[in-house]
């Protein structure tokens, strides 16, 4: 169901906002809004540790010994659940994952240390949102 | 071609950096302060607009009308190049998409932005990292 | 001149919105959401390499030789302008000192590296916000 | 006690690295690396809530009515001891304040969370650091 809410702003700190949102590409300010608000309730669910949706983005050298093993054992063995992976040769050494994750925030960011702290993994980054529920 | 080199470190300060990056899950202390080093230089890579890997995480509601032909449309269009994107059914409404792209980080930073302001993503995230080369 | 602006948003996303911004001790929703532009507003002037407020937060030991005339020498010779400084006695050893500048980004940022890489300064982190004009 | 330790490290990345510095302004690879373990210890006392040192900066309206005095009562009722506050008038209108706090970490994000929240205060950031101890 869809509410109208209504917010008070000084003309001049509208017009900037207006202006930045509109160089990012937004069609209209209740878009942008809509989205600074989303943010908050997706960054609750973290903190919350519920249930949220998290990629693990890993560059890494598919030369090294057992790596490989080592990446799809911690896969396997998560509390978390892996819901897919996606791999890109980079190079002729060098590998691009996402790993696709699901489960507690605690539980995703334990999986992202596992492999993060891989010999072999050069670089790394977790990203955490929602499952999209509740975000309309 | 490994080279050695030293540094000197107070014994508290080594104690409780040992302490941490144990609980991180690394093995050895090389290895925690090589992830520091490749840290710094990706955010080189990054802020001189080099060409990096980027990775998108989006929430979206696939429902909404013309949104997955948006999405299509600006990913054909990109600067950068769209390497590959991973697609997960959440529930009946909410879709997790994951784009792999690499570019320059200011192309990549742009297709980001084109995205996520389209109207039905619910949430998302840009994660910026190096193609891996001279990170050993 | 306080314009009203009116923004549709899903009752059940609004719920969590409230919920919490309340636990945050926001007493309603509008000055929530002003605070959310403005931190857009801020963002820009920063990016747009504008004239900005910085504080320099650093705990340094000024036992360490010559940090503490390094120190007022970088403040004397910045480019940006060094509105004032606040020390407190953590220990023995320990000083915390805040930096307050004024300056555009750019400026504050150097400046901060400058006083963050000297010997004998254990930590330190840089907050860029803005003067205040047009932020009402 | 100085303790000496050695890491490997591939010469590319090395140079990669050497050079961020420099540009940073290091005098040497030891001060840089030792910065970046710092960091590591200084985080692990925020997450464990451990006695932390904060600034919050603050950016408002002295002439929003009963703002001064709401400030004013925050830091005086808070959990967290309040070790100074500087002020600095921006213009007519604006001042920037920033207070420093020793605490819990988890007392300081409150004290920063009832501030920020005022109606009148434009913009504001919390800092987080260390007392300094073990950290040579």
């Amino acid at each position: 169901m869809l509410i109208r809410t209504g917010i008070s702003l000084d003309s001049e700190l509208l017009a900037r906002f207006d202006r930045v949102i509109r160089k990012k590409g937004y069609k209209n300010r209740s878009e942008a809004i809509r989205d600074l608000v989303r943010d908050y309730a997706v960054a609750e669910d973290v903190e919350e540790d519920r249930t949220v949706v998290g990629t693990l983005t890993l560059v890494y050298d598919h030369h090294r010994p057992k790596l490989s093993e080592q990446l799809i054992e911690v896969q396997h063995h998560a509390q978390a659940k892996v819901l897919a992976a996606t791999h890109v040769h980079l190079d002729h050494n060098n590998c691009l994952e996402v790993v696709l994750m699901k489960g507690r925030s605690s539980q995703v960011r334990h999986i992202a240390d596992q492999i993060l702290t891989l010999r072999g993994v050069k670089h790394g980054k977790l990203v955490l949102t929602c499952r999209g529920k509740g975000l309309a």
